[in-house]
């Protein structure tokens, strides 16, 4: 069966900007979505910033006839603010929620307590199985002080992980989301480079959108120019990736993004634009053995130097989140230790006049107690402090060491190390045995 | 090539008790455990509850020669506590940390500071591809009230979620370690009935070791034999689980535990039996069409309707899990809101006498800042846990609603709806175009 099954898929991605009574016009925006989306009819519908339940719940009773089947990842304090939209049965789901995502104290950045993830959907089109993957990494706010840059480099290789360790049983991948990386950013080099992920808008045959397929544009109402600085026309945050398998060839016929308006409507749909990529899957056969290579294949088997150089660079970041973690609670400890002492020496002042039974002028007692009230705030608040850096640390600890065996295992590929690969079975004598 | 490579592969299992100054004889037992792995050479060494790290470098630097691949999971504040030992160059690693894991302030039972995860490890074996698993879910402390059933059932979610869908591309799966579930507890039917894993103790060919295959045994001296009751010979909490693929099949050829002593030393290794598993694995071929089909079948494909149930059940389990979890957080809004309205009282009664400008007595001084700092201390509390419990909800919810998909996807299953099968293509016409 040689190229005889075509399938083609419309995928639609949206970073919704869904924060009531901050995000402008959500309400509005949310019925606009809506409207478009039932009138569009994509196959699969990916939506992040959907943080209300209550929009998913508008959305999905709107979408009831275009997309049947729909799921809401649920994940941290607020949500993940995931959900997708599909024509298609949705068979299972996973989350997998980012083991760093900003810190809890950062709250006028919110993105702790949005539990970061990726979501993943099984869904049967056309009889080849996809897995759909939705994700949103941490915001970048400040390009040159970036201090969520190593969260960011850890969050885009659990990435990676999660998706090529999920998808073995794919007949093609894809991923949608809000990346919070420039297409160069080294977080999106390591996905693209490990995954095999192809971008849709380098890939397409066809394109109609911004220039660049910039996704957060100066031109968008409610983009706030100054904070796009030094990108004066806009930056390419949103991605809709894809690969194929050894059995699936998938191409993209074409892509496009609105250009921060929408016909007839007073405002966009959201502060990023949205996209679309058309997919056109082919079937074809292999023989046996040449399917088995493939699909056990890393698909990078090709750039293997290239992939060293970007691990070890992930590396290095990794470790500049883990001495300013270090830092941060050593600091937090310090602190906690002079409140400590803090507490210590009031209690001696204060029972100096006790001890010298009323010859000494007493310890004002309204200042004794707000004294001890601060001492304890400063101890819980540090302990508090000090278990979140710790954890943080033994997450980056976690990222580094995967990235270190990572960065051997790729070495002994370059030295010409034979690799798990079951073909192997045959041409050497079962090392088991040998060792027993 | 049918039945032509045989490889054996010897698996062990131990949960360390590692606790220092709080597990006895610590720095011995962990001597003794590496002179024995050091001795005995298994292929795979699966290890739980090694919560300090110097204690994995320890045995790391004692197995150099017998496991030279070794990875350690970090995750928590403490840690995961998971390591694993191999014979075999280990090729990559990924940790999935459980959403749900007990409670902070539950300090004396301490599951949510170790936190708990299931590490996977991926090693080639005499050219197979082996997804290795090593895990340890929250423990029960009272099996009549088990207030953490929900959080170990979600556990058991993740984790069969977990392997599932990570172990597409391996030619073995091996899963060892402290379920800290019975034979026949709703997560571990859970486990075994969706992932179609095999308890090696119950396939076994030759058995060696505690009457009915127990790993927590009232022969153990460090067992507090009041804890086992009302199973006085002891409980079977501690698994090595195995299955093959389309295209190996495996088998356990014996298996053996500890039983209480270890001859010629003064204690046992630990409180838990260790385990260990001879699995033997045969290659064999298969035609493409069956292949296919084998794989990309669900292994449970057999017994929906008992999977039904059991994931009813599950559901059944979270929805009480829910509950508690809701009337928890709304005890702590509740609480929360008193310790409000107190500061208010105490603000309005402080402010009468200075409104009265003298005519009444004044709020004594030190109440004053002492009851303020009880206020402030409730509603600091009551904040935090609201948004423990919130990401507690979201969790359970998320679960649940799992679930609930699954259970609409097995039923459409009883029914003969077609599923996800690379076959069905040549069957039916692409739906993705039709439904353009």
């Amino acid at each position: 069966m040689a190229n005889t099954d075509a399938v083609s898929v419309r995928v639609f991605s949206l970073n919704c900007w869904g924060i009531h009574y901050l995000s402008k016009h959500c309400c509005q925006r949310y019925a606009m979505i809506g409207d478009m989306l039932c009138k569009e009819e994509h196959d699969i519908v990916l939506l992040q910033e959907v943080w209300s339940e209550k929009d998913y719940i508008f959305l999905k009773k709107k979408l009831a006839c275009s997309h049947p089947h729909s799921h809401y990842f649920k994940s941290g304090v607020i949500g993940s603010g995931l959900a997708i939209f599909s024509k298609h049965r949705i068979h299972d789901t996973f989350l997998y929620r980012y083991s760093l995502n900003g810190y809890p104290y950062m709250a006028h950045h919110g993105d702790w307590f949005g539990g970061k993830a990726v979501g993943m959907a099984i869904l049967n089109i056309g009889g080849l199985i996809a897995n759909v993957y939705v994700t949103h990494l941490h915001a970048e706010y400040s390009r040159e002080n970036d201090s969520y840059l190593p969260h960011r480099v850890v969050q885009a290789w659990e990435l990676q992980h999660f998706v090529r360790h999920t998808s073995g049983g794919a007949d093609i991948v894809i991923l949608g989301g809000d990346l919070n990386m420039h297409p160069q950013d080294l977080g999106n080099r390591l996905l693209r480079s490990y995954t095999g992920l192809r971008d849709s808008y380098l890939e397409t045959a066809k394109f109609d959108g911004c220039e660049n397929g910039l996704t957060l544009i100066a031109e968008n109402p409610f983009i706030n120019k100054k904070e796009l600085v030094p990108f004066e026309k806009g930056i390419r945050i949103d991605y809709i990736l894809f690969k194929g398998s050894s059995k699936v060839d998938v191409s993209c016929v074409s892509m496009s993004t609105t250009k921060g308006f929408v016909p007839d409507q007073p405002f966009p749909y959201s502060d990023h634009e949205a996209l679309t990529a058309e997919l056109r899957m082919e079937s074809h056969a292999l023989t046996e053995t040449v399917r088995d290579m493939q699909s056990k294949q890393d698909p990078a088997t090709g750039n293997v130097a290239e992939l060293v150089d970007i691990v070890t660079e992930a590396r290095t970041e990794v470790k500049v989140g883990l001495h300013c973690a270090e830092r941060m609670r050593y600091t937090a400890t310090r602190i906690g230790v002079m409140g400590l002492a803090l507490l210590c020496l009031e209690l001696a002042i204060a029972a100096v006049p006790w001890l010298a039974m009323g010859t000494e002028q007493p310890f004002p007692r309204t200042s004794f107690y707000l004294l001890a009230a601060l001492c304890f705030a400063i101890l819980a608040t540090t302990f508090l402090l000090y278990i979140f850096y710790t954890m943080e640390l033994k997450s980056l600890q976690g990222a580094e060491d995967q990235m270190r065996l990572a960065v051997g295992s790729l070495q002994e590929k370059l030295r010409g190390f034979p690799l798990a690969q079951p073909n192997n079975v045959q041409q050497r004598p079962p090392e088991g045995e040998a060792e027993q």
